[in-house]
């Protein structure tokens, strides 16, 4: 039989149907998927946004965990059974202008947007993007390492030290995987949020989250995750002198910033974007040593069958934080 | 006779009158001012757009240099006839909110504008503004150390590496003295400039320079000099992947910034302004050892009295790169 997988067709359709073991060549592996997360990126995609960079029909999702099902030839150090996660970056296109960032290359191939992803079954990847997990890990939770390494990310590029005062903007699954990071690394955080489902869940994570969460002198750390134009505005405002702002929100138009504010307290904003390696190996070991209450932030976990549906369901607003679909289900 | 100084009465007018040898208290000591340069926020101040913030009558300029006339009670190490120069921030106010930066402390002074400055002959002052000069120092060049300082602490701020490629938006007196550092700390200097004879001048200090002079693949670093609402949207776009950008401009009014070109290329932002005791100490070498061509930075030399004409005559449009008053003559 063969395994199952989402299609996704355009113009906002999915289709569920049969997919493909497909044999690892060689330098590949398959994998056997156990969860996959769905993330923002992929409601743009349900809801027909970036028709113009996915060509159809394409399985798309990238926030998984899963086993090795078969090993591929010249591929060393795994084993059929290991579980791991897929750093879903694809590199290959780098040139001497990318200046060594891989990560963020100007060719980068994302997997699950510009090849297939993890909505099915069986996945087979380049071998080069797997990150082996801990044995009796619960890859329910692992499949929030990609996220989680996001959040990693964000925060080395703030180089946060214990007992600074940070702001996160946005209460999203970013923005509250930021703030639970940053917290664990010993910061004391704060959310700011004007969705009262958002700032409720944040205060059950025992966050002081709301509109306008006081940072007295202002905030060592500020991370922009929210995208709102008024965050690009009072960020600087929230800013201690010589604070940190990473920016982590895609703003497709340049809104106004307060530049006066940058020169004024020497401010210093960064982009952060995805991940490098060292980040998905902090997220796993974060994810392992349950030293977070990732549990909590799993809204629902719904058999693949379901995920047209749970894409129809997002359309109509806010619901939780992370829903998993389970692949093997 | 008493000594002569130039006031500033409000309403953008001046008076060449006597001022007075004020005996140093203890911690302070007297100057005499040997050559005092016309900064830009001079002319601001004479043309009547800071008088909100001057206190009338009151004796304006800081990028000076002179020689020590008298030594107040308790400073040590100097002694009559040391040749010097005075970093001109008042940092006594300062809070624990300012996080040890004094330098852009919230309660900062600044001689010169809220409190008497250096074009007159005589000239009293805290201790710990002043930073001796090398013995046999030419005095004239010495009066670049306060604009030379800003370059230095801008290039600082930078974390410039040699063999990287700088782009300076902004030809005026900072921008080419941003250049010429960043120059010397073996980077290849680009300047984007309008003024064709700022253009000129530049070129003929070797740097290309033009409106938009060529980067290739992005500038690691960026100098923002200009205050141009047009830069704040091309800063972004001329810089390398993980570039830096140094904002040196004030921007009065909040432009549009291409927080994208941030996430995408995970760009840096780092506001600058002043300069600490190490920049001083900086310029002061940069300046005795005479590895840059500041002399050719030196448009004219004028005597005290024609202060109030050359604010005149400023006022009438670009006319060189940097004019000195002579305070001896």
């Amino acid at each position: 039989m063969n395994p199952k997988a989402v299609f996704y067709e355009g113009n906002r359709t999915f289709r569920v149907g049969a997919g493909e073991a497909v044999p690892p060549e060689a330098g590949e592996v398959r994998l056997e998927v156990a969860f996959c997360g769905v993330c923002g990126t992929d409601v743009h995609i349900a809801h027909g946004a970036m028709d113009q960079r996915v060509r159809v029909p394409q399985v798309i999702g990238h926030e998984m965990s899963g086993t090795i099902a078969e090993v591929g030839v010249g591929v060393e150090g795994f084993s059929v059974g290991d579980p791991v996660v897929v750093r879903p970056l694809d590199s290959r296109g780098e040139t001497p202008a990318d200046r060594g960032f891989s990560h963020i290359s100007r060719n980068l191939k994302f997997l699950g947007i510009d090849s297939p992803g993890a909505f099915q079954q069986s996945w087979t990847v380049p071998a080069f993007t797997i990150h082996r997990l801990p044995e009796g890990i619960d890859l329910k939770l692992a499949a929030l390492t990609e996220p989680l390494a996001v959040a990693c990310h964000d925060v080395r590029r703030a180089a946060l030290t214990p007992g600074e005062t940070v702001i996160v903007l946005g209460g999203g699954p970013i923005g509250l995987l930021i703030a639970l990071v940053a917290r664990h690394e010993g910061a004391h955080v704060k959310i700011g949020e004007i969705n009262p489902e958002r700032i409720e869940f944040a205060r059950s994570l025992g966050f002081d989250a709301g509109a306008t969460p006081d940072v007295g002198d202002g905030a060592e750390v500020v991370f922009e995750v929210s995208g709102a134009p008024a965050a690009a505005l009072s960020m600087t405002e929230l800013a201690a002198v010589r604070g940190r702002i990473v920016l982590v929100a895609i703003y497709p138009e340049p809104p106004p910033v307060r530049l006066f504010d940058f020169f004024w307290k020497e401010l210093e904003l960064r982009g952060a974007r995805v991940y490098e390696p060292e980040d998905y190996e902090r997220a796993i070991e974060i994810v392992a040593s349950g030293v977070l209450p990732l549990e909590q932030l799993i809204t629902k976990v719904e058999p693949l069958d379901r995920l047209p549906a749970v894409f129809d369901e997002l359309a109509s607003g806010t619901q939780g934080v992370k829903i998993l679909v389970d692949c093997s289900a």
